[in-house]
């Protein structure tokens, strides 16, 4: 990996000059391109050996771009909140809206390298993080981001001479710390595993770029140079407009009328009163249960779905009646703001992801990638097929930071349906309710019973398991949800 | 201020069961009222004493209204991200948008009473705190939020008992803390505390609402009523329009030609030479004081403002030149987003309040109320005029908080302004920094002088002072700037 990075590379002076102008101009014209244009986001990390001028070489962009529309992450600890939520929290909360370009020194590659080059952690663990960033790497370069990863290499005797350099300077001397002398002492382990974990990171989508790191003048024009034509390439390609190809078979051929939503029973039989004697039993029961010593190690993450009016409100204010306001929040999921289109679509949904100890209730969610999206036509095929993966990777993030997930399909018939419009229409208050866009969806209840079918098959995990509620019969409908989230709530914690 | 409270107000349960159903009813139709109109945004203050029903009342609310509009804070302890800012910023960040209704428990009245009542702050720090507070809540008010301050009361027998109460049942006497109890014993103090409290910010544009709180029935009865009426008036007043009444002298009548802008000599002489050397000078300093032990207890805010081609860019560069990209982050202010249109206008500035050790650029900033806004007349003539003070409160706080604060306004006259647009349509790559808007704010030319005269006036302060930077000459110019943030960040770290 690191071959053609070991030869002696340097650009001398005198070119450097007379280059040097021109590539300034030219990447900055292409920056002010792409923050008109608003079509992606660029993200360039910044990883390497000690030594090997990763600041000097971010400075110099710095100089040579606006700085105003590079956003640079670089902290050393991960605050409080941080801690509280899934390590990717974090870098979710700095990508940079399209349009512009951030810079993560402090990426998703510095941790697990560091931890297996100290022996924080065995060989195979390191292998399931980097099949993790591979995926979340896909993700965001099929979301549109432009992925450039910086390796800076030096060689042995390489980094060496440039420390003892470093050491030896008064002005730089405080910049060679503790924990580079000890990386120094560790280069040949580093070297191995940096080389492991390029090798398994190196996609197509997201490739490695090695750049020697002993010249700077050739340091910094590689960098800029490589910058450059990649922002170039990828507007052009934009402009020119392309379409992802699919090899895949079409999810669903329908050949029965045997599916999930077809075989559940919807109309269950409960009487008012019977729900009352069991609202007051589970919603006891959770109340206790939130109020657990464990509890505050775990959240609680509800996502709630179903056709229109087939009482996801209900049976959220049945859940929230057992807690305390100020344990709880509703996330109610309607059209993306402007900040939010400028993300990958799960941006918007990670912005809520609670933190220990907390209880968020999703009113429509992430889901609506492979619902309302999916049929509507709001993404291509090729985005809502590829979102399955994607959500059942944020959902095992969520859960290996703690959280207990229920997901509810709501179920109703499509004349119970009618029935509750009809309903609505005419109480005073719920009037607000209905809107014209609810009679269209009403149309296309074939095209969403598909999309629910294809969802429980695809997104239904041991982790995260969806729970279809036959809710014809709205009482038995808020029982069952209640008394699931209590289950599920209490095994978590025992 | 609690006689009414006290007395005997009790709602008996037939009453309460037949006059609750359309109280809420009428509140769901206002709520969804205020949902679709977003004019502006409601804060419910939760406060009183312990045991007086605030978090059952609350509840209630949330069963009465939609909960998914209702956002509720209430978080014991600071996390770490809100220690690095000043205390205002959890609140801001926990604004609602307008639309929605936002219930803070634990709210900017809490920590003063409490603090007081245990002698950590003294008299004098109380009144000095309130009377921020008083300046805070009309500004909201002024930005349209509609502020409802609930007190909780009980007398302190009728305290006794209730704690009494719930301390002999089982299931609620987990909710009688220490601190609760310890509250009981300082129940006389906290009475004369929350007296003086509340005489003192009783005001016309958020007065307090006492709660009687013994009855249950009566007090969510009565909150959710005061609640509603509030809504409705407030939503019919928008609906009529209304206009602020100015009282106010016009700001400056022109007698003469003296003001802080013409008595400036812009034409400063300095060669590229010169200033290579100074730059190489002063950026090491800057560089330097960074790095000092001190410097992670402060954090630094530069406010550049300027005519259009005033050298903002140029003169930041210069400046973030001396720092490790790493350490310091640029905003461009421009347009508002969807989200932050949402919201009073400081709200997204407060948003990028650096942490300690932290170090924000704003190219443009909160100025522009008082100069692209006035000018253009974006915003109303009550709405700039109160913005001085409003600014000069936020900078307080920023600045109370371990801020160095250098604010500049780069000034240039009109012929140097024609000739740098001229070049800039000459050079290739600046090409996209003239727009159409450039040459129509060329014309108002003089109103932003006049702007520029009251704003410096009236917001440069000893914590806070303007730093008028003749211009003309641009090696001037970025010297004075690098300079300026040099000295006052040393003295401030000496």
């Amino acid at each position: 990996m690191f071959e053609s990075a070991e030869l002696e590379h340097r650009l001398d002076r005198q070119k450097y000059i007379r280059i040097v102008p021109k590539l300034r101009a030219d990447l900055l014209d292409t920056q002010y391109d792409l923050l008109e244009k608003k079509s992606f986001q660029v993200l360039l990390l910044i990883n390497g050996v000690e030594g090997a001028g990763k600041g000097e070489t971010v400075k110099v962009l710095h100089q040579w771009m606006d700085t105003r529309h590079l956003n640079t992450l670089a902290s050393d600890a991960l605050t409080e909140e941080e801690l509280q939520r899934p390590t990717m929290w974090r870098f979710w909360r700095a990508l940079p809206p399209r349009g512009k370009i951030g810079i993560l020194f402090d990426n998703w590659y510095s941790e697990p390298i560091l931890q297996r080059v100290y022996k924080a952690i065995r060989s195979a663990e390191l292998h399931r993080r980097l099949e993790e960033i591979n995926r979340f790497e896909e993700m965001l370069a099929q979301e549109g981001a432009l992925l450039l990863k910086f390796w800076f290499h030096l060689s042995k005797e390489q980094q060496r001479r440039r420390l003892k350099d470093l050491s030896q300077n008064k002005e730089t001397r405080w910049r060679v710390t503790d924990l580079e002398r000890g990386l120094q002492k560790r280069y040949d382990r580093l070297r191995a595993i940096s080389e492991q974990v390029l090798e398994h990171t190196n996609t197509a989508n997201a490739p490695w770029i090695i750049v020697s790191g002993e010249d700077a003048r050739f340091r910094n024009f590689a960098v800029g140079k490589t910058l450059l034509d990649s922002l170039r390439k990828r507007l052009s390609i934009q402009e020119r407009g392309w379409h992802a190809r699919i090899s895949a078979a079409p999810l669903r051929e329908r050949v029965d009328n045997i599916d999930v939503l077809q075989s559940l029973n919807l109309d269950q039989r409960m009487t008012k009163a019977e729900c009352s004697e069991l609202l007051e039993k589970w919603q006891g029961r959770l109340a206790l249960a939130t109020r657990r010593p464990g509890y505050n190690d775990r959240s609680v993450v509800l996502v709630f779905e179903g056709m229109d009016a087939a009482g996801k409100g209900g049976a959220i204010r049945r859940v929230t009646g057992a807690l305390d306001p100020r344990q709880y929040y509703v996330v109610p999921i309607a059209a993306p703001t402007e900040e939010e289109r400028m993300q990958p679509y799960l941006w918007r949904f990670w912005r809520h992801v609670p933190r220990k100890g907390g209880f968020a209730i999703f009113d429509r969610s992430w889901y609506g990638r492979v619902l309302v999206e999916r049929v509507e036509g709001f993404c291509t095929d090729a985005d809502w097929m590829r979102a399955y993966a994607e959500i059942n990777d944020f959902e095992e993030q969520l859960v290996g930071h703690g959280a207990v997930i229920c997901k509810f399909w709501l179920s109703i018939s499509s004349d119970e349906q009618l029935k509750r419009f009809r309903d609505r229409e005419r109480t005073r208050f719920k009037r607000f309710k209905i809107t014209p866009e609810d009679w269209r969806n009403r149309k296309k209840w074939p095209a969403y019973e598909a999309a629910v079918c294809d969802m429980v098959d695809r997104t239904s995990t041991d982790i995260a398991p969806w729970t279809l509620v036959e809710a014809n019969n709205k009482y038995y409908a808020r029982i069952k949800v209640l008394r699931t989230v209590c289950e599920r709530l209490e095994t978590a914690l025992s």
